[in-house]
């Protein structure tokens, strides 16, 4: 089960995926999160895995209750990501990921950018302000969100 | 091509592994390098990728050029690990994981260690004294190191 929460920048999508995230677990979910980012830092420049990252070599650091694996890639996409490394997961929310074209929560700070969207179902909107026709939550409701992806998801 | 690069703590393996994949890299070689380590936090707390991770969320970035994936594991297995992960790389070097048995150079601080490590072939010892029986670098010797190992993977 995929669902993405897209929206504008800052508008809390963090925020609703981890609030969501601790309750799909406590169903007993095994569940994944993949975000888009433009660009990112994972590591602490100058310890040993950075050394090694910049040195040329994708890494893999393994311990006995965590691994992280971090490589280049050429170009994104959510499928590929998916069918290599999220086979395993009852549930994955993507954030970001417009272009993927997954059901979406859409989270919107101004209602002219809802147009971006669209390239995906919409699920419900969440914003401070209504918009016709879609199911609405604002962004204080975070509560009964949560439980209206539940019922989406046939988690609850 | 899997190489280990296993030893004592703070004997230089990290040294040897960023001077070996700019090499290696050269070569037109796709590298990866596995690090075992006893616990680690990859990312930076307070981060939106830490805050996902810590809602209890397996966690996948991905941007255009870059991808990481951090996910909790229940036990290390390096031939898991490579099944999953590894196999698109031409050259796979381990720092650490002794206890996967691949033919390994062993980086000693003292002699009196060298019976950790031969779980796997021995190729060669690091180290600032000699040991009978086995090819042998000091540690100043790095290039003639790095020009041992091209040979021995056969890409010289």
């Amino acid at each position: 089960m995929i669902l993405s929460i897209v929206g504008d920048s800052k508008s809390g999508k963090t925020t609703i995926v981890t609030k969501l995230v601790p309750v799909l677990k406590s169903k007993g979910l095994k569940v994944a999160v993949v975000k888009h980012t433009h660009g990112f830092e994972i590591d602490k420049e100058g310890k040993d895995s950075w050394k090694i990252y910049h040195s040329g070599a994708d890494v893999v650091l393994s311990s006995k209750d965590k691994l992280a694996l971090i490589k280049r890639q050429s170009y994104e996409d959510f499928n590929e990501i998916y069918n290599r490394y999220l086979k395993e997961y009852d549930i994955i929310i993507t954030e970001g990921f417009n272009d993927a074209g997954k059901d979406r929560i859409v989270v919107l700070n101004s209602k002219n950018n809802l147009g971006r969207y669209q390239k995906g179902k919409i699920i419900a909107i969440v914003s401070d302000f209504p918009i016709d026709g879609y199911t609405y939550f604002k962004k204080s409701e975070l509560d009964e969100l949560i439980k209206f992806i539940l019922d989406y998801l046939n988690v609850g």
